[in-house]
């Protein structure tokens, strides 16, 4: 396929380029829904490039629309830009300039190979059937993410399928993982106050041990994955924080559980919200206090389409791109992602590109050492270039 | 007995006196082990009357002798100084002049009406037997308490009989209450900190749960009481302080968990030891964890003599001070004492002075609505005269 | 005192008539509510006498009353004849004949000396005052208790006081125990069917696990005793039975589990009671499943009159019985006893009578070894008669 | 291919056969290892038709060689033939006859289709290549198993592969359910005997409560599965019996606690057994007890082979068997089997013949009224039958 060599080509000579964006963007990373200037920084580049860029939804994201001009199909690709609360401890030429913020999962790739994709993509777009839309999206990291208020501002009005990507250090630089059906968590996160009576440790009768409560409900809140979840599903329910803080000789009035849930199925999340609320108030019943529950389901399971995914790993595989030495079902994925919101409405497929520096260090995402071998960032726009043309044009 | 009388009336002279002091100590509290001024305050009382102090034990404790000079007993009174840490919320003329410090337990009311006491007893000295010594103790409230150094510092040597009072706004005003035996709990308090491993709250597998932990800690040591203490015996264990602040979605690495014990047999004391520890050490092996025991076993049960209370008592009784309305055993009290070590040493009584102002509010100790009935303070000082004078010239 | 004198050297005389009766009971026992044969037995003897019985309450007890003529007091003297479903392991020539009934309590004792008691009483009644009523009980160990229904059926009718004693293998022969207030512990007892929904043990998530509701039902439990009573106060609450067996690989659908409840003070009772029914029924609720809650309040708290109990000691005292070598306050006793239904109602004197066989062998009422030193039974005749003396007489 | 015709032909002729032996067999059940009437009549079934059978393992198992005499593939099928302890409640014609004892997993019509299909095979074994080893398998229900001692014995001696069949009532008649990889869950089964110290309800202190040990237990037992397991795996632990029974007023010597345990991974079987020891453990130093864990690791995980399972499902959809209306991937199931030794040690298939007799009745397998709809056995007989001509002649 012609179009297809000349894209891989161009992508080949835009590699340097792709790693300046990267690295800019890792030097000046925003929070979620604060990504004013990152924003603005990918904009610029568009606008200098004469392509025009629509803000949508509630945050900072926006939309590149690249058309064909001819009928075919309309694929959304979608790329993420906020980074986190984390203090960067690599010592790096572009080390994140902004204090206790960091470029710690890799966004600062899927922007920056996303962008120099969507420029070569727009260059050669009389060549493409249909249309490609490119979605920045912002706050990918933080409740209720980016991509809910960008769904409902209509980012994906008239679009047939969407397309993500992930950079994964637990994979190695030069793989492609997939997997389809339920492919990452669903998640759900509560606090529970427990509300007694202070009093002197001494007269244990006269008040209502916050503290002994709290504790018999992490003790009765196991039985939820042990005993009322089928065996053959997944699930998992954490007391991330007990907040108990008090003096040796008090009883303490109150204390403060935050929690966590992850699913792989909407049936289980809903019968692990209707657990939790139900011992915990049967809790506060025991001991004959109050209770206040804040339980919020969030990021839905993310669900690859079958077919749709079947083709995104066909397309790469046919697309014999030097740099993908595997591509292999990698299996369900522990984190959730917000992605999952477009999947809910569209055949969608978000897949993972290796990252791994394979320096014998160790780099989890969100670690304050994360760190991307950058090689994988052509492989991303290699391997995003091919879905795009297998699925525009064949 | 002529004694006895010029005694009451020479009280009954000094009531203004003692009620000008004690709202002078009221206004100007300090915290134990840093009752400096207040020392000060009370030794300038007696060295302006060429009465000597002598300096004792590790704070801003001291003593006064008394020496009648002719042979008897040897019996030490006893008052503390210290105050409290706690912002006074009483509107008085006198009130706390030092913010976040309180007499909010009535110590100023011990030391004023101590003091004027001694300086009765002072002059009569010639007509006494036997010798007096006036214990100012400082840091009752704070373990390790101020008695404990005095005593290593000699404060009993030569003494037969210890004898202090408590001023208590759960009595009537009038009344004096006492018991023998077990009469205030002994103390312990301990600090527990179970140390797992972080982690990602999606991969509990990977991490080891402190909250976990320390939550079946709690469930667990409940059994203490229930199952390991003789009904017939008192006792408690109070969690006052789980630590295990963090964040939803990540397991917790390790927590601490502060806890106070009360007991009133030194056997009880050593059993609840035993098993706390024995019980956070099997929950650490449950969990695979480390855990960080630091127990400290400190006040003594308060062990009143029986004979000297009786004593005691038939003392109070005899004198028929107009201002006693009742003389009755209150039973067991549930705070502690750091009398305790002298009662340890010496055959001793601590009885009770009731202080209720009796106007429809509650004042427990250690409230910021703290507040005396004064007319206790001359409750005090004449019982407790006719206390010495029985002990010694009879 | 004359009369005095007489009794105690006809009880002197009496020695063996009483240990020949107590060894007809003991070789003869029936458990409680089936003493047929023991109550026509205890009855021929008196109408032998010429001495006339009148059957009382439900079961198989009576009353003999011993009547001066003259006006003064009415006390009634308590002695229970039940036995126990143990099998005796004793060797004795006296040995229980009965297959798994056993006087292992002491009650063969009991009936012996009253019985010579109130033919020796009746026998000199013409120098007595006023009335003495004997009430040979049945049913002791066992709830509801012979004494209810005694007391229903008008047993107390006319009587002033009642006095009861019991031997003691915990007390040294020779020796009488007493103690005034609370004395012997209140009882409850209670069971508690917890109804889930069986199944596969593979598939949990179908089933309801009672096995799992009773464990956090027994954890939970241990906060009424450490948590809701005044640490001063008594209260054992205990689970003896947990039926909860069944296959390895299937989840149970039910479990039942029986428990104890023993206090001091009634207060405290229904504290318990209410604590237990709240904590059965939110875990019920914590687990989705049906409770059945069977919960009985029986045995008072046994309160020993304090005037009635002085007199009792002085009496004992004043007699100067040689065979009594201590008469001391022996503190409140664990079990519990339906004299106290007695004691409701009266001014009542519970008493103990020290019968260690001093033989270095452990004989704990209720073990198939217990053994009485019989020469407890003169004591306890003559103790017994000394009261009577004192309360009619002077 | 005229080889699968024939056989297909002739298993029609065959039907009614394969149904009289079902049903004799389900009038005659033998509980397991106790099969030695069943495992006559099948043999008497092979040495009237000249076929030989040789006894293998500890038990009424035995094995039936076809031999081409041509060179080929070894291929043994696997049929078991032993009953359960369940009362059958069905009303049937050949209703059990052995009271108390039911063919209530459908191992009778395994047996049946597989002697006639045997039967058919030997009298074609010219046409065919290699060997077929039919293994009629006592004890399938009771751990160890009966499949172990016979693999011990050389059953698997000289053959390539094993494949196997199980009737499911879970799944429409007519349907064949397969999957790969983890397909049966492993086993594991114990027991823990926590032993403390009896004593009198009253007296807590004296005792050591080993109720309240077992159901510290039993609560902790809840994080082995809640947090020590990774959420994408399979688990169960199941604590089945919890024997402590007694009376209201004793404390209990000791219970007897009795679990099971799922996986689907041999990593986690290592897990979950080092958890529940270490657990069991830290629970009896808890409580100052002694502990015996007897802990079984039995039924391994059935793991199917990916490729001989397609090379199955490939035989059946090619064979187009009139009686098949669907092959699907039925998922990972529940129960745990032995044929999991065979593919231990050859590559192994066990598939599943759907049941359901869709009389709107619920017949779970081990059900009094289990039910299968006799259809099932011509589909299983021409579904093993044409999976055996698949991989021995092509």
């Amino acid at each position: 396929m012609a179009i297809q060599n000349e894209l891989m080509q161009s992508l080949n000579d835009s590699e340097t380029e792709i790693i300046q964006i990267r690295r800019y963007l890792h030097q000046h990373p925003e929070t979620s829904f604060h990504e004013k200037n990152t924003s603005k920084y990918i904009k610029d580049f568009y606008h200098k490039l004469g392509i025009e860029t629509k803000d949508c939804g509630d945050g900072y994201g926006f939309i590149v629309d690249i058309d064909s001009g001819k009928p075919g199909k309309s694929i959304a690709l979608r790329a993420d830009f906020d980074a986190l609360a984390i203090q960067e401890e690599n010592d790096l030429p572009f080390k994140s300039e902004n204090s206790g913020v960091m470029h710690a999962c890799g966004h600062d790739g899927h922007t920056a190979y996303m962008m120099v994709l969507a420029k070569n993509l727009y260059q050669m777009k009389n060549k493409l059937h249909g249309k490609i839309r490119i979605i920045h999206q912002p706050a990918e990291e933080i409740t209720p993410g980016g991509a809910k208020s960008m769904i409902k501002d209509g980012v994906l009005d008239g679009i047939d399928k969407v397309i993500g990507a992930h950079v994964m250090t637990s994979m190695p630089t030069g793989s492609i993982g997939y997997h389809w059906g339920e492919t990452q968590t669903g998640r759900a996160d509560f606090s529970i106050k427990f509300i007694g009576k202070g009093g002197h440790a001494s007269m244990p009768h006269l008040s209502k041990d916050a503290i002994v409560a709290g504790s018999y409900f992490v003790t009765a809140l196991q039985t939820v994955v042990s005993r009322n979840i089928d065996p053959f599903d997944t699930a998992s329910v954490t007391i991330g924080s007990f907040d108990g803080l008090g003096s040796n000789n008090a009883i303490k009035a109150s204390v403060e559980l935050k929690g966590d849930v992850r699913i792989m199925k909407e049936s289980t999340r809903s019968t692990i919200h209707q657990r939790i609320e139900t011992i915990a108030e049967s809790v506060a019943e025991m001991f004959d206090m109050k209770v206040e529950i804040d339980y919020n389901d969030n990021y839905p399971v993310l669900v690859n389409d079958e077919k749709l995914t079947k083709q995104v790993v066909s397309s790469i595989e046919s697309a014999e791109i030097p740099e993908v030495k595997q591509v292999f079902d990698c299996g369900p994925q522990d984190p959730s992602e917000d992605f999952a919101y477009f999947a809910q409405e569209r055949p969608s497929c978000f897949f993972y590109v290796g990252c791994d520096p394979d320096d014998g260090m160790n780099h989890p995402h969100h670690s304050p050492e994360f760190l991307m071998d950058e090689k994988c960032l052509l492989v991303a726009a290699k391997g995003m270039g091919s879905v795009v043309l297998n699925l525009l044009n064949s």
